[in-house]
């Protein structure tokens, strides 16, 4: 098979390594260049084909799943879809970093009663402990997990949490931000009731709205449910099922971009030739980032091929904020850590980079290294023991 | 004065006559063409400056006010800015069409105590009326109202409501959408707790977030008092005063092409200037459009310089779908009208267009007229009638 062509910064920018905002193909912002009115019927077959090559990527043969697109960050999709859970509802939040916190934090804005599994940092949810907590309590009735919990970089057994929810009668919420298009999320092999993603992750679109991908039956369940007139995923959706327009202005300019980057998807091979590069960008990388003596946090099982926790190097002379600065100036902008209990920084796998982009990134933290005079990147103790623990 | 000099559309497309989204200038979206790391300094200086640009257009010289950028639409962060009101508030809203009637179906969702005074599809709310008002429910504590209802193009006296609701001892709101940045609003003649406007009206950005300018006190005050994560105003303002980082991922393509807008904006001769030449595009429009038979719904004084509505004409060739096309082929989209007593449509003044392009809007619509067979566009009688009664 030959390499996907990718498209490098024209302006000169730093590569993002990070999880999104991210750097996108020059093509993608190009499509940016024109107005567009947002209820002539040019931008409506724009709106149309969105949510139709969105829908073909969830492996939805029997047609039960719809797409409503929704204005915002990430966090306002997410956000929007919660606002679908019946309030009478009582909810299972499966959090293991920041991701899943906010999750929790959203369903006590919106009033739902609700339990937390609260992993840690980094520990995976697993599918027995989600048996058996729907079993202790028969009055939980929904379930939300984060597919790829960016805090740490580990990708959460979505499979098998979704086996227990179903066994239990449960209605399972997936937050699949950073996680789909690069990661199967297929409806005919997972259940779930709805999941949401948003255009500047694995489609490597630009920020500015993002999209929740629910059932049916679970969209007109939500009629008059919302706590939010702007974020109320039905009436979003009956109006653009009527209309065909977005309820309120949508972001024209992104929309744009996000079809061509729909466009650059496609030709990629979709998810299976999206999530193969990300995944060889992962291990380029993280091999040449070991080489330099750097650890990961996560045991290779549970690495995701969207962005990769580090430890940081327990020399003297190693400092977070000039590694950032070392590396920028080079050209690549990181990511710091999320942890609690132990110092770390984060490099993303997505967007406009191939290997030959994470050789050059694992060439700049060297130089970084050198310039810092770190001879060796090799963790503290205490993190080795750490992951020694998780291991277990 | 020499004219400012405008920026016709680049890539073929038609002009957009509407409220917003409208056509930019070129370079707002060359500004588009790079990609932004939301969490480095260089990002965060661009975030800063937008909100120190939009406040210097405020006339606070006291420094009172303080402005929170909001992901989505407008009317999300009309959303925003209405979850600020107290919960135990009793609010007055003054209607005269969709965007009034939005707030209050908004403060419906919230759970508001509220009174709307409903003039209809385009009567004004006049101050006496908002003060015998709040004479006569003294539990009224807070009053929203639109500054351009651009369902009919009406100009709201903002400034004698303004009055009114602080001689009550009130609290004003203000939906200034469509009219911030080409209308004054000058805190230190008017007195108001808060407003919001977005980035695609008359700063002439693209769409994709808002922003509410309040009082620092409202800001301090609304702590805990948001319905949704997302949409918290206090907790956007805390974190970016804090981190100088948007609470959730921002629209950094939108960003960097509103910046480039307020530079523009700035070179017009800012609120001033742009205001201007939006009123010269407004009466060129109008006296062009008259000539060929067409009718304003409202009468000189109510006139906004953001878009005019115009009744459809009584010729029984007239078919507004057609008359649309035929606009669009020309190269102008231009807007339904939004009335329910009478037939109209409506043309917008805002966006990067000046008195020539007007003169072509105008020889636009002599052209699709003569393309229909209508030799004369004047309107039905019961239109006359219906704007006798406005004028009464």
């Amino acid at each position: 098979m030959t390499r996907p062509k990718i498209d490098p910064p024209h302006m000169g920018e730093p590569y993002l390594l990070t999880p999104g905002p991210l750097t996108t193909a020059y093509s993608v912002k190009q499509a940016m260049l024109r107005d567009w009115g947002s209820w002539d019927s040019d931008f409506r077959a724009m709106t149309a084909e969105l949510r139709k090559r969105l829908l073909e990527m969830c492996g939805d043969s029997g047609g039960a799943l719809d797409c409503v697109p929704m204005q915002g960050s990430g966090t306002f999709a997410v956000e929007a879809m919660l606002g679908m859970i019946p309030r009478d509802a009582r909810v299972l939040v499966l959090a293991n970093g920041a991701y899943g916190q906010r999750i929790a934090q959203t369903l006590r804005y919106l009033g739902r009663d609700m339990q937390v599994i609260d992993k840690g940092d980094y520990m995976p949810p697993r599918g027995d402990e989600v048996a058996a907590a729907l079993a202790a309590d028969p009055a939980l009735s929904d379930v939300v997990v984060v597919h790829c919990e960016t805090s740490s970089g580990i990708l959460n057994p979505i499979e098998e949490i979704a086996e227990a929810v179903r066994a239990a009668g449960c209605r399972l919420w997936i937050d699949s931000m950073s996680a789909f298009g690069a990661l199967p999320l297929e409806f005919d092999r997972i259940e779930y009731e709805g999941f949401v993603s948003s255009a500047n992750k694995c489609i490597e679109g630009v920020p500015g709205f993002g999209f929740v991908i629910a059932r049916k039956s679970a969209l007109e369940r939500a009629r008059g449910n919302s706590h939010s007139l702007a974020l109320d995923v039905h009436a979003q959706w009956e109006y653009m099922n009527r209309t065909g327009q977005w309820r309120f202005t949508p972001p024209t300019h992104v929309v744009a971009a996000f079809l061509r980057a729909l466009e650059l998807h496609a030709a990629e091979g979709g998810v299976a030739g999206r999530g193969a590069r990300y995944a060889r960008n992962r291990d380029v990388m993280v091999a040449g980032m070991r080489e330099l003596g750097f650890e990961t946090l996560l045991d290779a099982r549970w690495l995701s091929p969207i962005i990769v926790t580090f430890f940081n190097p327990a020399h003297p002379a190693f400092d977070f904020t000039r590694f950032y600065d070392l590396m920028k100036a080079r050209g690549f902008i990181i990511y710091p850590g999320k942890l609690t209990v132990v110092d770390s920084f984060r490099i993303g796998c997505i967007g406009q980079m191939d290997e030959d982009v994470m050789r050059k990134v694992v060439k700049a933290a060297a130089a970084a290294l050198a310039e810092m005079g770190v001879d060796d990147a090799a963790p503290p103790e205490a993190a080795l023991k750490e992951r020694a623990r998780l291991a277990a």
